[in-house]
């Protein structure tokens, strides 16, 4: 197999660590050539010891690198771009990976885009961008299970059932969530993933993106996305076709194996760093119906997904906004629907179509979300 | 799509009949050419009367077309190598299935098979064949769900994993089956099939004969190749690739689909007569070891498959010899298993490579088999 040069922007949140895991497990694949991370300086300095990359970026030191001769300070815009980048993992959270990704495309790059905001915010724009130039694969892991399974039919998806885990409150109401903590709320029952992403869980905002990703990227109606509570977590997604016939992605949830489809696609290797499904101690799989009214922030991805427009947008930067300030103890939990829905519903839409009104767009949602935030901070 | 011609072999049986409801289904794709049956001459006369096909057979009433102006009485050696034929679904049982599938697959025309024995008792043959001319398509639910898993991969299965739903003696011991009845047996919990396979389903020698299949058509290893019970036969078969994603086909148990599929393959199209998975009913899979000790005629199989040349051609006419004398009431169920493990036992096996060699390993092994029954029957 050619090797495979690859820029990871947010090397040491969760997805980028173990895009490097992958790295490792197979030397002769992949070279680094990129890394760019935002606050943890330390883990980043360790990666380019190790991975020996041609260029890097710290969003918190930009002046960190001077001291080492052979990497040079490049902005993710640029790196994602160089003729030699053949791959790039979008693997930061937030906003952070619109602008690459874009670039990323229209250099034609693969991107793998464990960055769902990306395609809540500019869903139209990238897919159009990943249609003509590129090359789009979604690093989630329900998306990616969908991917897996409709590779290789001609026939387009009927359904796709994209499954839950409930979260750490499944079957908890709302109402009885007022002092959930923050370290209560990071405890996800089968995946380990980053705090934004992890809280994202407990409200089923995570759900709600995943909707809006999979309507965007396997270009399906509304109705024919359905979401159901799957608590063990081993079928990560299901597609049904227009026979009737469904098939299930499964594995151990373990983020190694998604990252991996997505770098080597078409491909698939043996890593022995991924865990192997065994059905006699997964020997039970359950579904329950998702109660959309027990989890306020998945009704509100779903409402701003089926408005369109810049309500996404709008979405995204409430909920990053809200999480944050969850997370360092300045809102409650159940504060987090109310200023995504008090958001919204003073939103006035434009066309989301343009990088640049998208842009404006969030960061007007932002500095009004933390207005609204502040009629419910503690 | 371009009208597809299609023989039916065993047009009166349980897939025969549902293969035609396919083609009722889609009128503008299958027109049926040829019509072969065994012994219920009415309903052939009546799927005659409909689907008008050009040539037909009767083996009980070879003369029974003489007075059909519009019939050919045709061999079905004849039938499936008509320079029109396009398909051939192979759905009789037992040895029957063999000439006819040979020649057709000579001949390259697709055939669909679902008479497994054809390829427990010439898998070497058969599986040559189809590499060579014409193209094998699995119709029992197990194989055609890994068919579909793998369809558009281009790895090799690292792991087959084959469903068994138990049967209807799941959980009950062995010794204590001493004195069931063919009724009994015939009621199998999950799936309306033909009277022998629904017996070798109750004794598990289909789930042996569904290995050996699977050794055949997928090119693996035995030890690649895993059974596992699933009494709610949603999930028909799983493959697991080399990076440790397990694919799963899921359906409610319904012949139709894998029929529908072997025929259209690779297209898939909607069938409103085939019914839709739905997880707010088919609310919980479970997964349990088999045990090989409790099923003898299970263990017989893989035992015959492993040692391979003729042996497993023994194992499918003891075995069709035995169930009838079930079926007829002359022999014990759990006499089924005596009748092959001494069958076996006796055999001095040949390579098992050619056509005419196979058919006379059946034949002295059918009349073996019958006079070790003698020594059980009532």
């Amino acid at each position: 197999m050619e090797r495979k040069r690859l820029v990871i922007l947010g090397s040491t949140g969760s997805v980028g660590r173990q895009t490097l895991e992958i790295v490792r497990a197979f030397p002769d694949t992949f070279d680094v050539i990129g890394l760019a991370a935002d606050k943890n300086t330390s883990l980043l300095m360790t990666q380019i010891d190790e991975f020996k990359p041609r260029m890097a970026f710290s969003s918190s030191h930009p002046t960190l690198f001077d001291t080492e001769t052979h990497v040079t300070p490049t902005d993710p815009d640029k790196m994602v771009i160089d003729q030699s980048t053949d791959i790039v993992m979008v693997s930061t959270t937030g906003k952070a990976g619109l602008y690459p990704t874009v670039r990323a495309l229209q250099a034609g790059k693969r991107v793998c885009l464990a960055n769902k905001e990306v395609i809540i915010m500019a869903g139209s724009l990238i897919t159009k961008l990943a249609k003509v130039n590129g090359e789009l694969l979604p690093v989630d892991s329900e998306p990616n299970a969908i991917w897996q399974c409709i590779h290789g039919e001609s026939a387009n998806p009927q359904r796709l059932i994209i499954t839950a885990s409930g979260g750490p409150f499944r079957g908890v109401p709302h109402d009885s969530l007022h002092n959930v903590t923050p370290e209560q709320a990071l405890k996800h029952p089968t995946w380990n993933m980053g705090p934004r992403i992890t809280i994202d869980s407990a409200t089923l905002m995570n759900k709600g993106f995943e909707v809006i990703e999979a309507k965007w990227l396997f270009n399906v109606n509304w109705s024919q996305i359905e979401v159901v509570v799957h608590p063990q977590s081993i079928i990560h997604s299901m597609v049904e076709f227009d026979d009737g016939s469904v098939k299930a992605q499964m594995a151990i949830p373990d983020m190694k194996l998604p990252i991996q489809y997505a770098l080597l696609f078409p491909d698939r290797r043996f890593n022995k760093e991924i865990p192997r499904l065994d059905l006699s101690v997964q020997s039970k799989m359950t579904f329950e119906p998702l109660h959309e009214n027990v989890y306020p922030c998945y009704k509100h991805a779903l409402r701003a997904g089926h408005m369109g427009k810049t309500y996404p947008v709008v979405l995204s930067a409430s909920d990053e906004m809200a999480v944050n300030l969850f997370l360092n103890k300045q809102l409650r939990f159940t504060d987090i629907p109310k200023v995504i829905e008090m958001s919204l519903e003073t939103h006035i839409p434009s066309e989301g179509t343009d990088l640049e009104e998208i842009l404006q767009v969030d960061m007007i949602a932002r500095s009004k979300a933390l207005e609204i935030a502040k009629r419910f901070m503690k």
